[in-house]
């Protein structure tokens, strides 16, 4: 369960209660306040299912009265039911093979619907994984009718997208589709290099360290809230190359990373930041 | 407030009902149960003192009854109320220094009753900073003894030990009077390079990484409980030396979290391991 | 070329005037000594091969002299002569699948001429990335006689081994077939946790960092010459479970790179440690 | 020795021939060319001066035929000379107090001629460790006056500053009088949190990395070749004091590296980067 409320006293107690009350167990939980007056309040409540004596509808009835008089936003997810990430990709596949291996071995419980490219050069590895592969080429003149036909397509199949290196922008009108359920990895230490080649970037500016960031996706480009960012050292000796090689490692990182604590409904986007619990 | 016990349901719900009706605000809260069947269950739970009904006495009579009935043990602390923290050193400045810049500057939230050594030599950097130094010379023939003067002397002033690199090795019966209460920093990732001289076991070995542990102090040598540990990377050009200067950065780093955590009751001991909440 | 020797003036000066004087350009050069008097000198130096005079057996000859002088163990290699990694592998895949992938995209320059396994699971991957798997069944009672069956299989096929989460110990007379030339990972931070079960060593530790060591194999068991390691934070909220998932992490990444040292001759065994160009 | 000139052949071989030749031994060396064709090469080359038969100024005349021949340029510094640093701060005294201490530990091996700065809260630390403190105050309205004044003051008793947090833009012709000769520290990682107040920055834009970034001053406002950079992980939990206080372990800590590298000239900035050998 994820909460979100302006803070006041007696929302731990409220929640708590009315797990205890139907016989539910807390697993885990974890808050965060904004600051203590006037603040606004989180909560990640995790409790087991199996002794809980309210199915998914009475759970949602006989919460709302909680939910109304703190004037939560909440959701309940259940572990059992597995979210369904469309994957966006385009030519580069480090992000998607590591993807796809970590969804084999379970390190990543999710369904995978389809996998979406702008090119046809993924296909085989996709089949290798039995993911359905799609290509959905993007022409920069008819790309409204193009990212259209992509939405279609995507319907109701996915729960939230993940761009694994999706070369292409992404129109205002489908990210508002998937409003704070898009993952994109940029590869640079945002707010540093925002745009095109982050790695020419950061070789021309001679950083020493080069990064990655995952983040949901906005309408403004590489503004979304951030979910996960790590870096890696470099120096004089490497090439752009080399920054491109190192990053490679540092962008699935993160971006597994992000996709897992995602699909543990371990994030909650608050003006334009996360948290994360 | 600070808490462990038998996992069941019930608990979080009866704790934070307990709060609420006492018209406390729980500004953060944080727990851990071991596993879900028959778990142990770890609770940290901080609320605002200003609002809340009961004193300190009262406190104690009103929550016994809830922790008789789940078991508990547990401790309540006030922020206002800065723990004390009596330091133990030999030589070497660098923990030391680290540590009482920390403090001065208002990191470190505590009170430094004394600091103690076996050598004369940290007396003037103690001064610069206004906190009373005592030397306390060790010799191995009269260790016992030694220490004994120094735990007597010691009493009822501190509530808990930072050994800052004292390069003593403590006898059971002073470890004894502070049970998971001194803190000692070891200049290697334990369990690696356990005793002494691990900068020099680090470079005969060849490792590409060294580090430093802050742990409890048990009667075993280098094994209590871990309350942080960090490295750093390290290659064939440094000699033992460049460990050293590294090590240090490491050290004093690691130490000053520990403290840290320590100071506000962040750290909850089981089984030799530690909860870092 | 990689050279050691007892370190004299002069070493430097003949080497890259030999280079000079046959019309070489020294792209890259880096030397360490061990201390200053009486020590031990190491040096690789790599220049373009299209401009200069002497072909593999003329440098060979020409260059003994100043090898003889200094007393240098030497050996050169040429950067379009991949070498040969017999890869080694048991059940688990992760090391596999990511070794196989960075090789494909051309971050490791090298043959994989065969993956030897004694299981026959990992076959399926191998096929897809067209490399011949063969299974070797190693049993307890008869590891001296399989061992030597794989090694005669092995014959000249290999320049080097990798044991990529290759769970049998491997017997002495095999070890000395490839002397510094195989490399292993496991998944610890060495010397921490050395032999079975680390995870679990470091899970009842209760340590906040987990690591990986690749180091080259010799008789005594994880004590070979450590060429890269690599660790990542854990806390108490990680099981054992949790500290595979990351561990795997850091295992991969620090196979990898010594992989990619090794091939690109950049490490140097010395005394049971390695230096690292 | 550092040297810098165009790449061509026999550039390593004439420099270490001519050490060899008066008797010079090489203890470490090292080089970087840009690239293979056309581009430019570095080197930073020491040797024992015991041995060495040419005295400075013979050093300074024997070689310039090489550097003619090769377009270099070069310098030569000598481990007994130290460079004198001159340090200037405001109010913060995280920086200055860890500079000082690795200096007075011998961990710095340079000499401190003055602390100047534009507040006199930091006299009483200065004079701990025997360091002349000058205050300088400097308004807005006569900030050129002011600063020529202190460039007066500087006149030769400096080889190069240090910007220890000291909160002031310096006036161009203030950093022209010290090109790539003056260490400043910012407190982001950069090119992110460019300007006034990073760690509010970052804390709005929810990164969850902040870092410190020491670099040369130019007369582009943070825009210097960065000559060492690191990064500390943070998250929802921290406010902006929370980031304060991480950033300053590592603000220190990177400004720091980055003396320790100028003043064992390990640094040669080139075309707004830096070569780190």
């Amino acid at each position: 369960m994820l909460i979100s409320c302006p803070d006041k006293p007696g929302i731990v107690s409220a929640i708590s209660g009315f797990i205890f009350e139907h016989n539910g167990n807390i697993l885990e939980s974890d808050q965060h306040s904004t600051n203590q007056h006037e603040g606004s309040f989180f909560m990640r409540i995790s409790f087991a299912e199996d002794t809980f004596r309210l199915s998914e509808e009475e759970l949602r009835e006989a919460f709302q009265p909680i939910a109304t008089r703190f004037q939560m936003q909440w959701h309940v997810s259940y572990s059992r039911q597995r979210k369904r990430a469309g994957i966006l990709v385009s030519k580069y596949d480090h992000c998607l093979v590591d993807l796809l291996w970590r969804w084999k071995i379970g390190e990543l419980t999710m369904d995978i619907p389809f996998i979406i490219s702008n090119h046809p050069n993924l296909e085989k590895l996709a089949n290798m994984y039995g993911v359905p592969y799609y290509h959905f080429p993007v022409k920069r003149e008819t790309r409204q009718q193009d990212e259209q036909r992509m939405l279609d397509f995507i319907g109701e199949q996915a729960d939230f997208l993940i761009l694994a290196r999706y070369m292409q922008i992404l129109e205002p009108f489908f990210v508002d589709a998937f409003p704070q359920r898009i993952i994109n990895i940029h590869h640079s230490f945002l707010p540093a290099f925002i745009g095109a080649s982050p790695y020419d970037q950061a070789f021309r500016r001679g950083v020493k360290l080069i990064g990655a960031t995952a983040h949901y996706v906005t309408s403004s480009l590489d503004e979304g809230p951030i979910i996960a960012q790590d870096v890696i050292h470099c120096d004089h000796r490497d090439a752009v190359d080399d920054l491109i090689r190192k990053g490679r490692d540092v962008e699935r990182r993160v971006l597994a990373e992000a996709v897992r604590l995602h699909t543990s409904d371990r994030v909650l986007a608050y003006e334009n930041k996360t948290i994360v619990f």
